[in-house]
C-alpha cells in the first residue's frame, strides 16, 4: 500500500452535502443493440423490429447499461481521485422508466451518510444515493457504499 | 402484443422451487481489463501492475462485469423463452469476495416468491435469488423480481 497521497481525497475530505451533477448523453441505436447482444439479449434491448412488438412500443437501454452509464462519471471524477479501495454492493437499485435512444440523462450523485468502520481500522463507509433524470423525471435511482481509507491510516495492509 | 405464445413459459408455468443451475467461466486478464476500461476504470479492475499494489493484491473484475457475467445465461436459457416483461430493480446486490482472473462460478438462481400484480392485469412478479460461488464460497448475491405476462392474460396493451 502507498503512502497517503495528498493529490487524493479520503474519507475525511468527503463532506456531508457532497453533491456531484453530471449529464450521460443519450445512446445511439446501435451502442444499445451492441451492449445487448452482449450482455442482456432480452427483444426490447436487441433489435428496433422487436422491440416495437412490445409493451415498451419500440427499443429501450438495458437496466444494466443504464446503470453503467451513469456509474461511469462518477467513477471517474469522484473515485480515481479518491482513497476509494471499493464497494460491497448496491442497496437499491430502480429502473423506473425505460431509456430511449438519444435521451440525455441528467444524474446526481449526492452523499447521504458517512461512518467510520467500527471493525476495519483506517476505512469509513460513504453512502451515496444516485438519481437519473430523463426530461426532468426520474428514470434510475440507486444506492450504495463506498469503502474509504481515511487520512488517520493511510493503509490497510 | 402478440398472441399467446405456447412455446414459452408464462407466469404460471414458474413453480415455488424452480432453480436454474450453471457455470460462469473465469474471465481472462484481456477480459477484465478490456471491461474496465469502458465502464469501471478504477486501477485494481484496470491493471495488473496497479493492482498488484492496492489491497486485492491483484486483478479483480469490476463487479458490474460480475453481475453482467452471472445474469448472461441466466437471460438467454429463462427469460428468453419466457413472457417477461422486465425487471423493476436489483434488491439487493452483494460484492462478497473478489473474483480474480481465471476462476470459474458455480451459479443458482433460485426462485423464492411469486405473486400476481394486485395493480398490472394480466402480470406476476417472479422473484430470483441468485447466488455465485467461487471454490465454494459465495463470491456475489443478488435478489429482484422479473415482470413476467400471465397465460390468463396474453397481452397488456
Amino acid at each position: 500500500m502507498s503512502e497517503l497521497d495528498q493529490s487524493k481525497k479520503y474519507f475525511e475530505d468527503f463532506s456531508e452535502g457532497f453533491v456531484f451533477e453530471y449529464q450521460v448523453p443519450g445512446l445511439s441505436v446501435e451502442e444499445i443493440t451492441d451492449f445487448a447482444l452482449q450482455y442482456d439479449p432480452q427483444p426490447f434491448h436487441l433489435d428496433e423490429t422487436a422491440a416495437s412488438e412490445t409493451h415498451f412500443g419500440g427499443l429501450v437501454a438495458s437496466g444494466f447499461q443504464t446503470q453503467l452509464k451513469c456509474f461511469g462519471p462518477f467513477c471517474r471524477e469522484v473515485l480515481l481521485n479518491s482513497g476509494s479501495v471499493g464497494a460491497p454492493g448496491i442497496d437499491n437499485l430502480k429502473w423506473l422508466r425505460p431509456w430511449f435512444p438519444n435521451v440525455l440523462l441528467e444524474v446526481s450523485a449526492k452523499l447521504i451518510r458517512k461512518r467510520v468502520s467500527s471493525k476495519l481500522t483506517g476505512l469509513g463507509y460513504i453512502n451515496f444515493e444516485l438519481e437519473a433524470l430523463a426530461d426532468g423525471a426520474p428514470l434510475l435511482t440507486m444506492e450504495w457504499a463506498v469503502i474509504m481509507l481515511t487520512r488517520g491510516t493511510p493503509s490497510i495492509d
